[in-house]
């Protein structure tokens, strides 16, 4: 305990849009927390500051484990691991959120577990409570005891205070309250509970490993237990597994629309994920040829910013006839931050995870392709680095649209002010970053990438693209009440 | 995070009772946590496994940190008490109880903390609810969700079901509907609160430094920190403390006749704490002296079993004019448990602590001074090892009755039958340990060490002691549900 | 020092040969030790168990710190870093040696240190000394105590029985009795000197930043720190560097003809690296345009095994006009070694660290490039992963010629009959793989690749290539001791 | 590694001499290292800074563990432990010297370990070489390389460059050449080797448990494992042991009077051992005897100073007749230093360790028996609180003479300008220390006590009293030449 918390680094942390969460579940194994830290492990681009396990086991009961830190430097050793004993366990990875800095933050870290009159569960959860504020509010007034900041924390004490006879019932009747997006996974001493909002935003998958089951926020974590990729969780969706039973599903609340992120496929998700039937790094390597239709320009060659442009650059690549290059060559053993040395070094930041391929980047005309834009401090940096290694032109390519709009459904994203989209145009935004050209994919070109081919339909959207269009699919209560003003109807 | 918590060891785990808690607590200093930490560092013998501390600051709020180990290894690092500010805080230090083992045991270590609907609160508490369990059920049956295995978090539940106007309020309300043994500290954004039970089982006392206020379980905390001793908080009484108002009193409770725990004078307070308005050092001397008269024996040294015995060796010596010698001498960086060699060390448990002093010993006819025997494992090697020495005869005096009966009033007792006095009568238990002789003062000789100028009054015991009268002042209802049989009417 | 050595893991350890050794050095900056920090961060693909910088300061001394991990795990505090104040510093990440297991491995992290009669002096060595054993020998029978299991200390004692007046003087006097491979970085009080052996086998560049000088492994760590890469040193060239007098050169050895290590260009350096003026990257680039060349195929798909075959890969597809396309996702976060669950996971080693991007790989013939074959085993699994994942054919193709004998100049390589080319013929290799083809790039081929436009001089061969032509150009003097059998003159 | 050195605080640190050094070694048991971090548990007194192991396998060969910290909290783990297997091991604890802060003190930890010819050699040294400085420059200058800034270290060196034949030979030949005080423990793969210096200063005996030979500082290390105390090591014996030949004896010095360190009898030595056929606890208690009848005086509470004054205050008191008694008690949980508050508390440092027994002292005229008064910093903290409490009278006796000499045997002695017996008469200390009554027991009084029944002899003294008497009986060479200024002839 006495160690301080000494959350990572990660590359560029002011300038791009994080993901809050990953979540895994897995039941009927002799040793259902080790598969858990494997599946974390994959799901570890959703969430790198925290991560926790819970399990159950018929002799040993409710055990746990939450530490600050990658899974693999906490849930590898023997010593952690066979403190968590038992067929069945959850688990979640996360970012930190605004609320939870100081002593108390390791009471954030999920899996949240409590001991109801029909014994415990434990719950975690992917996505955003957009009436949090109010929900806790009530809770407090009648006598709940709150053991964290987490907004999630609300779900527990719903159930707690639900008059269900099942914990499936309670975990029904709580999320019933609740308004937001959510992807579930909760258990109880024998049952997987895996559930999406009705609107499906976050993702959810279902999984098979010889008798056990398996739910994932991506299929990513089931490659790498070698699990079978069953079928996602419907949007609205409840489906409740034990080892006896099987998988009983059902649909609990109102049925809506389904608007999935569409940011999940830009940047969040693992290129070799697939959603919606459609593998991510197709989606990205599609949107790069569709860049190289709607912006194209004369060049020498097509760079990716490690690593998340690289499926667009190769598609751009490839639709444009430039050559492909490694122009920016990543550092792997990126980690915490170093002392920055007295005498100046400019850009040290990116210098510590990234470094020019000065040869190959010298005396040419270079398109750099990356995922987004968010503050554009990276963008300019990279730019620096890449003229003071001699290219003559550069080139942005964005292989999403401007992003001027905050999400509220379990993404970290800065004020609306801070995001560079929302207070210029992309010629402005050009000039800020001092590039040649800058262009972003459209949102139709981005819907046409992601498999709809006649593009968005903007009276009933597929997606949700709030971060695009500031249409937001559910009214963000907390938000409004912070005095946040949407965009005004046209 | 990822160190494995490791209790130190405590010299005779097995042999001796162990008061569970100490608490500390003081208002209108700069830094309140670093007093904290020096008053839990004068009280770590009530508790060595764990210990928390909860401060509040105008601008930062409420900070805690709870750590197993020593308060002289968490709390004094730059570090983490620079998390801890404000002028305003509480403390508790621990040994752990039965339902605390495993992965959540750090939930278990005071004060706990409640976000109510009039702001925070911080709770820290001596003593034992004896009717926790059947509160406990009541309270998850309504919703309320369990942090710890502690019966000490039904306190802070009470109070968030509560409807007082105020935390004080809230206060009181809980604790009436509590039974059993409790001193009490709590605080909010600027309120220090201190109570005790009718019966003042466990001590709490009133100190004042310049102008702030200091509650601690023992007066050798406040002779730490410099305070000056007011007062006792008197058994039922309970204060509200402010940096404005000063110290206001009331008594929320019906009136009791007290029943302070006599066991605090033989074992478990400090030598140099004031309790009762006695010197706990007098009463042990006192203690010998009684010895002494009660139960003489020819000898040629009397030696005190270290360090709980000397004060009644110093007495025995005194008034049997035998010399006083240290015939055993204590190792001074006693911790950890060694690996055993595997050629066998006979008693090593025991010389990991303790070394006789040969040259002293041999051939000498010695009387042992031990504040009490328990299970009796430890007086048996000491007594082998003395003989080894050479010790010509070994009598043994002990400073309190037998301990026949557990205590349910917040001591850590085993269960009756392993306590030797349990099943065997003085003649039996000196047959058992193979001493020459083994007398135990008797209780009315007790009640007079500790000023009871005529001894107990058996109608109406003036103290607590039922670990040696099997006579309960708080029927045990917890404890009665699982099976505990009381002593039989006379 | 009670945190167990717990070295983190590599991906394939088993299956590729690992540099032992990165170097840098610098003077005349504030704070030297947080620039060495920054280049050995960069450095740190050479070395990945451990860590040394040793620093001077006109006041404080000589300070030194070495540590197991990374240099982004040990080297980042402001607690470690501020033991290591000064204008001058050298530093050393290395791979474990065969000798050092056991609880002394610390004392063989370098650089090592020396209090000779003229001052202190440190040293760091990247390469391996051929004749060591018999050196120690001679050494130990004079009197001198070794501290490591090192080869690299015989340099030290060398010099600390050199009648050389100088330190610099005693650096050539002391390599001028070592053979094999040698790049050194040492430093006095005051001055920075840099060696390579005769051949120029291992690295070593000089960069400028303002008017500190820099030594380094490769250019990647001149790049991360912004100072300017003036030249490489040459082959047995001596540079002695200080504020005052700037960098003076002489070459005290006998001059041979150069022998770079061609594997440096192959896989050992970084791809952002210069050496012999030509960029890593495009040479790599370059091997697979000559193996599109020399083994062509058809196919639908062009993938690197990451992330070492990458430019190969982009060569190969280049070349060959077959799309370049990620089938193969690295797993960013890899680390440590998890538990393996009881239920059997097919591969799981390779699991953490990569997946297969199914949809993309689906019923493809798939061409993967791959750097070298090493025993075989990744391989292996990773044709395992690609068939079960859809794809129609899987042909490898490699970026080095068969590694058929062990390298003794500073790279760890299995012994020789666990080398897969060792024992087998490449269509042997091929069905031992499983795998539809399998081709590995030409000596001549490499030749070409790094420049030299006419191939490989077979009587005055321009690189060493020991590993792939068992010609040694150093006789192995210790490893033909143990019984090491040359290759038969033919 | 990772872990910064913090050595844990000691009581009175400034206002006591420190003895440098503790040592022990085994042969013949199955677990060796076992058994010497139990023996240097029980000399943790003599160091407590740090410690160290080394052992020998007949397969395993040499291992070592060096730790900072007390024994108990780095030699007691199944992890440090399993690294130290073997039948034959020695160890070591120690206190920091002037020369070893900073970065490189690990390498400061004894045993030191040198590779010969004929094979492995570790050694444990106790006490100080006071020809050090020219020993070091002399090895230096022909090669040697110095790994610590210990004095010990030259002992290793003259063995390494030594031609015996024999390690027992070269330590020998080593020790010849060596001046000052030493005992020392050695060993090879199978011979245990024990030396004291001619004059004896330092205390070693020899044990035996089963069939194993123990080589001790004290006679407490012996009684810990239950092994028989067999003899002391004789002032310049030489001891060669293994499990074959047994012990072996001879003395390879020229004979001189032994003078043995008084002051171990009077501070350093744990009161349990036996030196000299004699109780140190006995020879204390009668310095109280002899103070009691040198310097009378009325009072009505005879107090230790806690725990180092006690055998003199019981002894005190039993020759005066006035009652004894715990005035002054010891927090048994000293460690760390905590962080000062900012409100002011008046002699904090004293304490974290002592208080005051109020309800004993108040109006009482006190008697203070306390074991020495090095820079009287302690003391008058001391007096100060007993005064708070509301002593009448503070009178103290101290059981030795006046410290006035620093020591250069083996002792942490201030400077002798910061010894207040350097600067002051008794009377003027008296005055200083702001006391009733202040007396030393006599050089004459304390010889009688340690059993030399008609005193110092002045033209031989019996005991080495340098720090007392200003005699040295060992010239120091290094303090000499670094300027001290030796007692004028009378």
């Amino acid at each position: 305990m006495s160690q301080p918390h000494m959350p990572p680094a990660h590359p560029f942390d002011d300038d791009k849009l994080k993901e809050e969460c990953g979540i895994f579940g897995i039941v009927g194994v002799t040793d259902a927390a080790n598969f858990v830290a494997l599946g974390l492990h994959a799901l570890q681009h959703r969430g790198q500051e925290a991560g926790g396990i819970v399990v159950h086991h018929p002799e040993h009961g409710f055990n746990s484990a939450r530490r600050f830190g990658y899974v693999r430097d906490n849930f590898t050793s023997q010593s952690v691991m066979e403190t968590l004993p038992g067929p069945i366990a959850i688990g979640h990875v996360r970012y930190s959120t605004a609320g939870s800095k100081g002593a108390t933050a390791i009471r954030d870290v999920q899996p949240f577990f409590g001991e109801l009159s029909m014994g415990g569960v434990a719950l975690a959860h992917n996505g955003n409570i957009t009436n949090a504020n109010a929900l806790r509010r009530e809770l407090i007034e009648r006598g709940s005891i709150f053991q964290s900041s987490s907004d999630s924390e609300c779900i527990i004490h719903l159930m707690a205070r639900s008059m269900g006879r099942s914990i499936p019932d309670r975990v029904e009747e709580a999320l019933r309250k609740v308004e937001g997006a959510f992807s579930v996974v909760a258990m109880t001493r024998t049952k997987l509970i895996g559930v999406r909002d009705p609107l499906g935003v976050r993702p959810l998958v279902l999984g098979k490993l010889g008798e056990a089951w398996v739910l994932s926020s991506e299929t990513c974590a089931l490659d790498i237990i070698g699990a079978e990729f069953i079928r996602e969780i419907a949007p609205g969706e409840m489906v409740v597994i034990s080892e006896k039973t099987g998988v009983e599903s059902h649909f609990p609340f109102r049925p809506q629309k389904p608007r999935f992120c569409i940011f999940e496929h830009v940047y969040f998700s693992r290129p070799d994920s697939i959603i919606g039937g459609r593998s991510v790094y197709e989606t990205r390597r599609q949107i790069g040829v569709e860049l190289a239709r709607e912006a194209p320009v004369e060049a020498d060659l097509v760079c990716p910013v490690p690593d998340s442009g690289t499926p667009a650059a190769i598609g751009f690549a490839h639709e444009s006839g430039i050559p492909y290059g490694m122009g920016i060559v990543r550092n792997q053993y990126v980690g915490r931050t170093f002392i920055e040395p007295t005498e100046q070094i400019r850009n040290m930041g990116v210098r510590l995870k990234l470094n020019v391929n000065r040869a190959l980047i010298k005396g040419k005309r270079v398109i750099l392709v990356d995922d987004s834009v968010v503050r554009g401090t990276t963008s300019r940096k990279i730019k620096e680095m890449i003229l003071d290694a001699g290219a003559k032109e550069v080139h942005f390519r964005i292989a999403s649209p401007p992003t001027a709009w905050p999400c509220f459904y379990g993404v970290d994203t800065p004020q609306r002010d801070k995001l560079l989209a929302a207070t210029m145009s992309e010629d402005e935004m050009r000039d800020h970053l001092g590039v040649d050209s800058l262009k972003f994919i459209s949102l139709n070109g981005l819907y046409r990438a992601a498999g709809e081919a006649s593009g968005r339909n903007d009276a009933h959207p597929q997606y949700c693209d709030a971060c695009f269009s500031g249409e937001y699919p559910v009214r963000p209560a907390d938000m409004l009440e912070q005095g946040f003003q949407m965009k005004a109807a046209e």
